[in-house]
């Protein structure tokens, strides 16, 4: 199995082939995650996690899933009490971790500095973030769980609730979906926090079939709801924050004979109570286990064979 | 050899029986940090050390215990910093780290935050210190000092000397302690910081027998005096402190002609003069290296086999 | 091969046996990279990254190089939150981290610490940079890169640029030069900046032909240019760093026709346009990947056999 590219910064980049990859490649990484022993596929491989914004749970699920694959891992976090922060240029950086390291997954606070990073970096490059812009591997953990808790990713019904706005997650995968065929969505938000226009055009022009709503109830008839955190710092109003943020909280009474699906990206700060946990709806634990699955599948495709 | 318990959090849940496997156990661990090639029993396996408190010391010592044993190691430490500390809880932490990890070390200054973790805890998970809490394999490699240096643990002087209020140590220590028989104790301390009354009720009802001075030559005629820190931040009066922190001091010259072992948990800070370090009777480094032997052991009987 | 001393703590003990065992085995190291899966040669054992003041670059190169040759790392990076900078004396650190570790690599920002840490260190110990001191291998790895460029040591005409009288590295250098035979050297620095009165004295006493000038130009008719930073924190006067900074900056145009080889010890920040990375002449970044390779032979000649 090959992939069209040879650094991932963008869902954008990723054809249907190269998706379909990914996702058969991260089922097989259950086995090796079961028999470690067995398989150290990547030993005398280094993977450097370069997180100039901290982002704990990122920076352990990457480094995770290299050591899982018999790989090893260097890593910096927190850049600002360092001296590689101090000056240096991305690109120079690219250029000096290149020599020691196989691949390179970097999170950074600003939009394009991944684009900036692919533009010299000697070895495979994943963007883990880059501010506002993208974070391929989340939405594809996410596409891998649809597919694993309904069995198939055409045709379903998918609800996104709470920030549409600023949420990096939602449009990440939003792209990503326009690869399926015969979706259809139902965008839940405060009008604050609608889908931003630029990507609902995207939808039209691919012929996603989409309703906007500010209904919270609605999401729940979907195949999947996949829920986000309404952030404080996006509202200048924190009177308005503090209403809008009890709209949209999901508590397992509203389940009660629902098929939906529960996504969210976690961390969540009270959108979701905790006595959903327990119900079969609720795939977010799952979602995290499959973000290690899927980043040892496209760290895998990336630097092995 | 199995322990009667999954996680780790205090050492009033050990019986005898777990105790003496732990011990055992820290016994055969020399033999696979002197042939580290030939047995890689905990490879594939992978420990989280989750430390929202920075303890340098504590977190490379699990750390090289799980690496010695064949395994691999994720770290989080100094979570002010990053975005595990903002906003989610302590089980959602453990919910998603566990997705991850094979087992859990976890340091956090709330008391009672272990407790709040293995509610929820997919994997082992051992406490390494929940603020003025427990720390319990702290209290097993002491043990094990005074093992291995006296030969038995049963019938033996022993003295603690310092901070008997707050310090955590020998507050577990003396749990861990009556498990034992025919043990004496002699409680070296300003008055100030005597040893606790929750901590004293436990030695009468386990007929621990034990007495209470604030003479520090006392301790040197025992078969052990664990030495702790007199730590500023217990004073409101800093004449007192000053004043007292000179007070239980140990010097060369007055171990002359003693037989007393010297145990201390680091790091010291003026307690005990350099020039005890090249006497037999100072055994802290050793200790030191005996809590490595003892996290080996217990990573790996809570996660091997 | 075997290195006359146990401890690495300076360019000046290094003899010429010493360097020359030490750029062979460097040489081999490129095998190791290259095979990882056939040679593990140190597994099993752990190397401590001990970073009081933070340097992720030579960190990375550190700890990369560890697990090049099959081993661990544990690491410590900025100390200043940790419990270890707290009243712990350098001794302590080393007397029980070395219970941890195989080999520690220590950065400091004191200048004689790596001094005081070998007093006691138990096991082999590497100084990574003690403030104003010494950072043997990076001048170590700055020799192996001339080396590699120049096919020679002996007879080469080396240029020093920058700033002479702050920079730890050209001092490290020309005390490890002073090994060779032959050699000649321009030394182009402002006048604020000249190489101390220590180093000359060095030179002239190993009988090391050298000129002194402030002329760029110079720089770009030898056989080697190592040109350094000039740090702004080096200045009282901003407007005088400002007027310097310009001076020494190395352009593509001025390379046409020039066989010089071009070093640096990174981060740049601005002293070479990123036009001259494409000339064969631009050896910077070849050079950090020679740091990996110097690591390794050095840990590996240590701690290894």
């Amino acid at each position: 199995m090959s992939l069209s590219f040879r650094h991932l910064t963008s869902t954008r980049q990723l054809s249907r082939a190269d998706t379909d990859a990914i996702l058969k490649h991260a089922y097989e990484m259950e086995g090796v995650v079961k028999n470690p022993k067995q398989d150290e596929r990547l030993k005398g491989k280094v993977l450097a996690a370069l997180f100039y914004e901290p982002s704990t749970r990122t920076r352990l699920s990457f480094e995770t899933a290299m050591l899982r694959l018999g790989g090893s891992v260097i890593t910096a976090d927190g850049f600002q009490f360092s001296s590689l922060y101090k000056g240096e240029t991305i690109e120079d950086t690219m250029m000096m971790v290149g020599q020691y390291a196989d691949i390179i997954a970097m999170r950074h606070p600003e939009q394009g500095s991944a684009d900036r990073a692919i533009t010299v970096c000697p070895v495979p490059f994943i963007n883990a973030g880059d501010g506002p812009g993208q974070h391929p591997t989340q939405a594809l953990l996410d596409l891998l769980t649809i597919q694993k808790e309904r069995g198939k990713i055409d045709g379903l019904h998918i609800a996104m609730v709470g920030d549409l706005r600023f949420g990096r997650t939602v449009h990440s995968l939003t792209y990503l979906l326009g690869l399926f065929n015969n979706l259809r969505f139902t965008l839940v938000s405060p009008k604050e926090l609608k889908m931003p226009e630029k990507v609902t055009s995207f939808m039209k022009e691919k012929g996603m079939q989409f309703e906007e709503t500010t209904d919270f109830a609605a999401a729940l008839d979907c195949d999947v709801a996949y829920m986000t955190r309404i952030q404080q710092e996006r509202f200048t109003d924190r009177s308005e924050y503090e209403r809008l943020k009890l709209v949209y909280v999901l508590r397992a009474d509203q389940l009660k004979g629902k098929n939906v699906t529960i996504l969210h990206p976690l961390p969540r700060v009270g959108e979701i109570e905790t006595d959903v946990d327990a119900l079969p709806n609720a795939a977010y634990f799952r979602q995290a286990k499959n973000g290690l699955l899927m980043r040892m599948a496209v760290i895998d495709l990336m630097v092995g064979g």
